[in-house]
C-alpha cells in the first residue's frame, strides 16, 4: 500500500471492467488461434519516451485476475522516472496470458504514466513556489486511479467529490451573498474546509473578513493575484486555477499562491508511449 | 439510438458509477448549504473553443439518474460542430440537481466531444483519401463512450475487443509462420476478418499469397507502404497505424492505403472545454 | 406482480446482462446502417409452434430498458396457451429498437415458454394424479425465471435453494444414520420442512418412525413406489424423482405419490419457437 | 486458457451468481446439520451417460469460489469424450463444501457438457462436409459458456454480439434494397463481414453482385441451396440456417455450403447427466 | 463453513462494498502521511466488555481483501463467549493495512457480536423452555450476516425472505377467510411450511381445523398464550413474537409456547465494544 | 434532493439489494397466495412511538423500484418529529405490492428514524452548548443513509471516510512523533483538515504547536476538557468522543467544547417501531 496507490478495491473493479471490455465473449482469438495453450512467454514493460511511472497497482492486477500463474515485477515504482527504451517491469507466464493482458496493461500504464508525467511537468514549471493540485475533472470511472497518478507526479489531490469539501463558486452565490453563505456552510459543516471562488478584490475581501479557508483566484493576471494575496495576508490559502498554459505557470508562481489547480492534468493528458516486448520461451 | 450513440446499456453503467464518484457520502454539501431546497434554475451548456459534440446522451443520463424534474435539450447532437462560447444545450430543473450534475454531465461532455474533435481533425487531414480508425488503446472503462465519440467525429471503429477479429502481430509468430498461423486462425474462426501486422516485403507477399482480408502495415516510410500497396495489389484492404503525427498525415494519404488507425484519438485527447451556465429562477 | 411472475427485481439485473451481452461495444450495428433513425416499426410476436406462454415480464423488460418510447401489449398472458402462427403480443417503437431488442426479447419468451410448455406437458401426463415439482437443476443466473416458468406450465416449486429446506441424501448419511440426522436437522432447523431420500424400505420405516415430512423415494420401481406409499400411511408427503420419461408418469401417478419431481423441466426444455414479424411504419 | 475455455472474469461473474442463487441467506442447511465441520471428503464427478465434456472452468470456480481448501482435478478436459459411469474429474476437500457446491457445479457441467454433445453429434452428422455454427440464440446471461462449449463440441462461434459483423435480414430491407443496404453497411463498417440472409436467387444474385462476404440462406430446399451455391460460385460463404432436423443434415451437407448455423445447440440442448459420487474421508 | 457463519459470497460482496465506503477515492490518507509504507505492525482485537463473538469470517475478509500479507488468527470462534479486556484474535502485517482495515474490521465484528450477544441475553431468559428466533426485521444489505449472528447467540433463524414460507397475517385476509387462504396457499406451495398470525382463539381454532403447521401469536397475555396451546394440543408449533420486553420472557416461557420470535435481535442489537490494540514491529 | 437526503444513487442501490435479499427467488408467496392479483389497497404508515422520521427517500424507492403504480405520500418529512399511533405517510396501490414491499420499507424507515430519534436525544441533551457528531462506526454498506439519518436528528457528520480529512491517533505515532506527524500530514495532504487525538495535556500543547485544525480528547474528565479547552484558547475546535453516556453529556457541554462525536448514533440506535396499517380497496 503506497501513498501512491490508488485503494486496491477500486482497482480490483477497474480492473474487472476493463478485461470485460476487452476479452469479449469468446476471449483471445487471435492468441488461441496462432499460440499453443502451454507455450511459456516473458515479456518487459518497456517505455517508448521520458516520463513518470504511474499505474503499475493496476498492471499488476490485470495479470492477477486473467492468470495466476503469471508473475509481474517492477524495475521501477510509481512515481519514478522511466527512460526511453528502457524497461521498467517484467512479466513471465503462460504466453496466452501474456498476451491477452498485454492491451489492458497497457492501457492503464500508459493512461497513468501519461497523468502523472503531465503533473511533474507542471510541478517542475512552478520551480517549487507553488504546489500543483488537480481537481474533480476526471474521467468517469478512473477518478482514484488518475488522483493517484497525480500524487505519483508529485501533485496533489484537490477535492475526491462533492461530499468532502465546500466549494462555493458563482452558482452557489444566486440567493445568498458570499458572506452568508459561508456562514451556512460553516454551521452545516463545521470543521471541513470551505474554500471560496473569487473575481473580484471586494470577493476577496469579504472572503478574508469572513474567515475562509482557502481562496481560489478565477480570471485574474498574475498582477491581480498577487495583489489578492497581499490582501489575504496569509489569512487563507490562496488557489488559483483554469486553463492554465504551462508557460505562464512561472508568472504565477511568482504571485505567492498557495496551490495551482490544473483540471488538465485529469482531463488532457496524453498518455506516456508504453510497450510490452514479448519473447516466447520461460 | 442514433448511429453515433453507445448502447444505453453501457451509457447507464458508466453514468451510475460516475455519479457515484462525485456524489461521495454526503452528496454537493456545497449546494446543500447555500441553495434553497426548491429554488428552480436553468442553465446552457456552452462550448469555449471550437468542437465536435458528442456524450449528449451520457450527459442527459446524469440528469436522468440525479433528479427526473430535470429537463435537458440539446440545440446540436453528436457529430455536430459546436462554436466557441456558443450554447449547444439547456437544462432546467431544480437549481440543487443541476449544480449536483454539473461536473459529471460536463466530464462526460468534454472528453467525449475530445474525441470527437480529435478524430475530426484526423478526418480532415487525410483530406477523404484515407479513412481513420480507432484503436483498443482507449481508456479503462470507457471503451464504448469512446468508440461512438470516434463515429461522431467521422471516424470508423476497428475490433471492439480480441474477440471480433484476428489480428496477428509480430508476438504470435513465434512458433508459427505467417502463413501457417493465417491457415490456424481461418480454420477456427472462419467468416471472421483475418488482419495481418507486416513489416517487411517478404511479409506482405506471404500475407497475400494466404489470402488476408487486411494487412496491417508497421514503420514503413510513405515509399514503402506505397510500394506495399502496390504489391498486394488490392487483393486486401491496407491499413497503417502507429504514433502518427498529422503532418505526415497527408504523404501517407497519397500511398494508397484504406485505413489510417490511430490509438491517439482514445488514449491523447484533449478535452474540448465546455461549460454549464447556470442562471437561478425558472 | 402476477404469481406467475419473477421477482421485478431479478428481472432486471438478468435483462440488463443480457442487453449487455448482445449489444457488445457498438450496439446493433446492422440496423444502425440500414434503418433510418426515426423510422417507426411495429411487430407482432407470433408462436411458431403451439405451447405455453411464459417470459412475458422479462421480454417486456427488455425494451424498457432499450427504448421507452416502445410499448409492448400481451394478448396472451403468461400461463396461456398459444398456437402455431399466432400472435400474442405486439410492440410498437423505433424500428431500430425494436430490431437491437428483437433477439434478446425472444431469448426470453422462448426459453421460458419452452420450459413451461415441458412442465404442461408433465403435468398433463400425470392426470391429476400426481403433482409435478421442478428441482435446483436450473441453469446459473436463470433460477428466478425457470421457476416463475414451471408455476406458468402448472408446476409447483419445489427447494428455491439450500437455505430454505432440509433435504437430507445419502451424502449426508456418512456420519450419522438417518434418524439421529433427522433429529439434528430438526433441532437446529425447526419449523423447516424435513424431506429425506430413501431407496430401500428399511429407510421408509425408519423415516416414518422419526416424523419426517417428506420422503423422497429413488430408485423405485412403480410396485415398490406403491409399496412404500402403503407403508408410510399418509404420514409424509410422498415424492419421486429421477430421470422419470414421460412414458413412465402415468404408472407412478397409480402409485399414490404427492409429488414427482422432474429436472429435465429446467435443464432440458427444448426452446418454444417464437418470432417476432416486424413491419415498417407506426 | 484453453480456447475451448471462456474467459475468466466472464465465468468468475455467472459463478458469483450461481452461488448466491443456491446458497440463499443461511447456506446449506442440510449439510451444516448432518455433516461435521472438518469432516473431509472426496467425490468423482461421473457421467451417466456418453457424451463430450465442456464447462471444466466454472465447475472448478465453484470450489474455489466456496472453499480455498478443496481441490479439483480433472481427469479429461473440455472437448473430450466421456462414457457412462466413468469418472472424469476428482474434488477432494472438507465435505461439507463438497456437498455446498454439488449442484452448482453439476449445473455448469451438465448444462455445458449437454451443449458440447448436441453439438458433436450435430458435427458428425455433417461428416466434414459443411462446418456447425451456434447462432445468438443463446441463454441469458450464458453465452459465453454456450459458445465455448459449441467449441468444445467442435462447432464453430457465429456473431458474439449485434457488434461484431453485419448481418442483414428480411427486417432490415424495408426501407433499403438488398444492395444498397450492402454499400451503406459496408462504408459505416468497412472490414467487418457482411453477410446476408436471402430467400429468392434474385437475392442470391444481388448478394452476389454487391461482393457480400456470406450468404445466408433460408427456407430453400437442398436442391435450392445447392443451385444457389452454384449461382454463387465461390464468391461468398454460404451459411443455411433455420429449423434443421439432424437427419436432414446430410442433404444439406452435400449441397456445397460452407456452414449450418443452428441455434437449438444452445437453445435446446438436454442436459448431459453428470453426477457427483462423494465419499467421507480424506 | 462453520453452521455459524454466513454464505461466503454473501460475506465477500458485503466486505467489498464496506471497504469501498471507507477507503474512498484517495485511501487512508493518514496512515499514508505518518507509517512508513513497510513498516510491519501486530494487533490484537480485545473485547470492551463481555459478549459472544460474531462476525469474525467477515473481518478476516476485510482484510483477506485489503492485503494478501495481513494474517488474522481467532483465538476465539464465533459463539463463543469473550471478556472484558480480553484478547479473541490477532492480526500481524504492514502497519498501514492495519490501519486501513481497522475500523471496517470492528464494524463487522461489533454489529455482529452485539447481535450475537443480545441473542444469548433472550436465550438465556428463556431457561430452555422455549427457543428464540429472528425476524425479517434485519438491516438492509446484512440479512445474511445477522442471521448467521443469531446463531452464534444460540438463537434459530425464521423465514429468510418472503420466498421460503409462508405467513399469513391479518392484512393478507382482507378478500379470503383464514380457512380458505390457508387451502389456497397449501394448494399453491405445497410442502412448505404454513403459518398463520392469530389474535383471537377462534382463529387459533380455525387454524386448527385447517392443519397449519405454525400459529403465531399475537396481542396476547401469557394466560391467553397458554389456553391458546392448550387449545391447540400439540397439533402445531405455537409461536409469540412482538415488542418482548425480556423481563416479560419468563411468563411466556411458562405458556408453553414453541418459539419467541424478537425482531430487536436484528433491528435494535447495541455493538459489543470491540478495539484493535496495535502495536508496531513484526 | 433535501440537504436530509442521502445521495439517490447510494439509495437506488441499496435498496436494490434490500428487495433482492427479501424477495428471493420465488417472490411474496403468501400474497401470491391469498390476495388477488389485481386488488387495490391503500395504507398509512404509522409511528408506535415518538421519534424522528428519517429515510422515506429509501422507502419510496423501495415501491418505486417494486411496482412503478405505487404512490407514496409523505404526511411529515426527514428531519420532523413523529408521534405515536400518528400515521407520517400514506402509499397506495395494488395490494400485493403494497405487501410485498411493506417489511423492506419498514427496515428502512424503522433504523433510519432510529439513528435520527436518537441523535435528536444527544443533541437535545447538549442543550446547544456543543455540537453531536456521528463517526466511521457505521454499519457496513448503510453509511450514506445513517449519516443522513444522522442530520435529520439534528447531528453533523464527521469523516466520510479515511480519505476526506486527517485524524491523527495513538496507533499512527509509533514512529513519528505527533509534531512531525501533523508536519507531513499537512505536507501531503495540505488543505485538508488535521485532527488529532490527544489523551495528555503535553499532547494538546503539542498540538497547539503545530497548529492543528482539531484535537479530538479522549478519555479525560470534564475537568481535564475544559483545562484543555483552556490550554487551546480557541486555536482548534475541540472534540471529545469515547463511550459518552448521555446523562453525562451536561457534564462535557459545560466544559467548552465544540463538538461531542458518538458512535451509538449509528452501531447502538435501537430502531424507531413504525407499522404499515393496510386496508384493502382504493
Amino acid at each position: 500500500m503506497s501513498d501512491l496507490d490508488p485503494p486496491i478495491t477500486a482497482v480490483r473493479e477497474v480492473v474487472r471492467r476493463a478485461l470485460d471490455e476487452d476479452l469479449g465473449v469468446l476471449g483471445d482469438i487471435t492468441s488461441i488461434a496462432t499460440v499453443a495453450e502451454e507455450a511459456p512467454g516473458r515479456g518487459s514493460f518497456v517505455a517508448r519516451a521520458d516520463g513518470v511511472l504511474a499505474g503499475t497497482l493496476a498492471a499488476g492486477e490485470v495479470y492477477a485476475q486473467l492468470d495466476r500463474r503469471v508473475t509481474v515485477e517492477w524495475l521501477r515504482r510509481d512515481g519514478e522516472e522511466v527512460m526511453e527504451n528502457t524497461a521498467f517491469g517484467t512479466v513471465t507466464g503462460p504466453l496466452r496470458a501474456l498476451l491477452a493482458g498485454e492491451r489492458t496493461a497497457l492501457n492503464f500504464l500508459g493512461h497513468c504514466s501519461g497523468v502523472a508525467t503531465l503533473t511533474r511537468r507542471y510541478v517542475r514549471s512552478a520551480h517549487g513556489k507553488v504546489r500543483v493540485r488537480d481537481t474533480r475533472k476526471t474521467l468517469p470511472g478512473l477518478r482514484a486511479l488518475q488522483k493517484a497518478a497525480v500524487r505519483a507526479g508529485g501533485g496533489l489531490n484537490h477535492r475526491e467529490s462533492l461530499s468532502d469539501a465546500v466549494l462555493i463558486k458563482d452558482n452557489h452565490l444566486t440567493q445568498l451573498g458570499l458572506g452568508p453563505a459561508v456562514e451556512r456552510a460553516r454551521l452545516r459543516w463545521p470543521g471541513r474546509p470551505i474554500e471560496v471562488e473569487c473575481d473580484t478584490f471586494e470577493q476577496v475581501a469579504e472572503a478574508k473578513r469572513v474567515g475562509v479557508d482557502l481562496v481560489l483566484l478565477d480570471n485574474m493576471t498574475p498582477e491581480q493575484v498577487a495583489e489578492a494575496v497581499a490582501l489575504l495576508d496569509g489569512e487563507a490559502l490562496v488557489e488559483i486555477s483554469g486553463g492554465l498554459e504551462m508557460m505562464v505557470m512561472g508568472d504565477y508562481s511568482q504571485a505567492g499562491v498557495d496551490f495551482i489547480s490544473v483540471g488538465a492534468l485529469t482531463h488532457s493528458a496524453r498518455q506516456l508511449d508504453v510497450a510490452l516486448d514479448l519473447e516466447p520461451g520461460a
